[in-house]
């Protein structure tokens, strides 16, 4: 922190996080990492984390350098490990390397992998980090607030008109966005591991909560049914993959469906604890949400919202239609994208989240 | 309409509208006007309309021209005129010039200068329209709405939260936007021939409504004060350039500041269209509204919102806060362009002003 980082510094660090990026959707649960390699003021040689089980961007960089790396300096955008796990310490190949300073852009939020840069301190190496810190974490998101958070990453999902409304007087809220937008959920849902639904919107819309405007996996769907309300024709129960929670009873009706029964008169609050401790247990990394107002305005109350994506229709909705997100006080929202969709706006931000992450990676 | 134009059509005509901008501030109350001339597939000159006074764009083109016109096109961002004024007609022009073909992208609405087209067609130049109207308007929109509306035009700002507030509930608005925001209003300000603003946010707010943060001019107050309510201390009362519109009495204290009475028991609709209607003789061809939530939603009412821009700071205020505009019914929003200003974000859109403007001159 701190540190005056060059153009050099910068460019090659900007190529590491770009990098890292290409192991996308292949090296879960690991973080997706890439490494980028300077002597002499040019940049010799790079690499990343490619899938699962193999090599660590450090070491695919190292092994991509042709000339002798003494002297060198190797930019990461995760701090580099330091223990055995499905490969040797990242730490120990660059030791070995000659490497003689360390620029990570975040330390490791995981206590079994870091304390890499201050055993490579400790070991007489030059060490720096914070540099583009924001930039990685982003790529990360969900590994950091899984480690971090020990939960599920919360995105949550609300379409309005101009004037904040989701729903005219009598509910009926067709159509607020357009098809770019409804293919932009698509994506989403294919991006994230579950999505989650209240049961008012489940009763109201019966949406099929699938995949279906492109090529991508159907996530699970988590349903929340506190009085266990739902009936056997909704479509969601064709889906092989929900897991489904009540504090009340089970549903016969539901064979193949898991159900986890919550203690009885749980709050909100704890339900939604449970529920997220159960699906992290489960290996749930990311959680979208589509649940309306209800679910999203105690999300937000509960500081639980991650990431916000909210899409504008270019519309009006007369004064006595239904507002968003409930609050009780001011919120501010951090935007991070914005993003035209055919007639609408999709607004992509947080509501501290980013912060809170890089504040817990300072040291 | 309904023509197949070409790509060099589209280029030629692009260009004439670009070149029509650079007459903006210097052509008023004539419209801005960019010709382009076509001859064998390539461009051989161009032109536009200076000045007011100085030749028109048709002319300024083919005087610009080295060779001979006989044969060639001329692309025109308005109708040619048909009529004395300033100077001789474009249509003469043309027609001694040896142009055979004459494309314009929109109709004149000007009663005295339109029929230019029918007149080239009966002496054999072919003719055609329609050719980026929509884009034709948009540079001209003031002159077209005092052509076609015979009022000022009216452009409605509104600033508020991603919930749709425009205040706290104790009232309290800022900020609800940043800085480049309020420099963005400043820049409209100057844009506009006057600013109009209704006695509510004069008492509540006290705001100065002149041009600070750039180079520009102040631009005329309007003031509807229908009830008199106003006290000699406010700001913009040390402006010299104030009309007062008011129902009652005129106020003893405004010495140099021009006050109009409207008869007594007018409603709101009835004081609006006399305003307007006076505004409109004496000269005022923008109105640029900051009146708060009564009057802009009075005005989208009535249809009497031509440009609104709508600026959202990224935060929530608390949902027992105030409301922006007020609505009976849905309304279109017509997105035209997106601009991120800092930490806020800008819509500039319409509620159908451009598509009737586009509607009212087909022929």
């Amino acid at each position: 922190m701190g540190n005056n980082f060059s153009k050099l510094d910068l460019e090659a660090m900007s190529l590491a996080i770009d990098l890292s990026k290409k192991g996308q959707t292949k090296v879960s649960p690991n973080p997706m990492v890439g490494a980028v390699i300077v002597k002499n003021f040019k940049i010799i040689a790079s690499g990343y984390h490619r899938e699962f089980g193999s090599d660590h961007a450090e070491v695919d960089a190292i092994k991509n350098a042709d000339e002798s790396l003494v002297g060198a300096s190797i930019y990461v955008s995760l701090e580099p490990c330091n223990h055995y796990g499905k490969t040797p310490p990242c730490t120990k190949a660059i030791l070995d390397s000659g490497i003689t300073r360390v620029i990570c852009a975040v330390l490791d939020p995981n206590p079994k992998a870091q304390g890499g840069l201050d055993y490579l301190r400790a070991e007489g190496i030059e060490c720096q980090s914070g540099l583009l810190s924001k930039e990685a974490i982003e790529v990360n998101k969900v590994f950091f607030i899984n480690q971090i958070k020990k939960r599920p990453k919360i995105s949550v999902k609300l379409a309005q008109t101009l004037n904040g409304k989701i729903a005219r007087k009598d509910g009926t809220s067709k159509w607020i966005t357009g098809d770019k937008s409804r293919f932009e959920v698509h994506k989403m849902r294919s991006l994230h591991k579950a999505i989650l639904v209240g049961n008012t919107t489940l009763i109201e819309d019966n949406p099929e909560l699938n995949v279906r405007h492109l090529k991508g996996d159907d996530p699970i769907i988590i349903v929340i049914d506190k009085t266990a309300k739902l009936d056997r024709n909704l479509k969601i129960f064709k889906s092989k993959k929900v897991f489904y929670y009540s504090c009340i009873k089970r549903l016969d009706f539901l064979k193949n469906i898991e159900q986890i029964t919550i203690a009885k008169n749980s709050n909100y609050t704890v339900i939604w604890k449970l529920v997220l401790q159960d699906l992290y247990s489960k290996g749930i990394d990311s959680l979208f949400v589509e649940g309306g107002k209800e679910v999203s305005s105690f999300l937000l109350k509960e500081n639980l919202i991650d990431e916000f994506y909210l899409f504008f229709g270019m519309k009006y909705f007369a004064s006595n239609g239904k507002d968003g997100l409930f609050l009780e006080k001011d919120k501010e929202f951090n935007l991070l994208e914005t993003k035209a969709l055919g007639d609408s706006l999709m607004l992509r931000g947080d509501f501290g989240c980013l912060q809170e992450l890089l504040k817990s990676l300072e040291k």
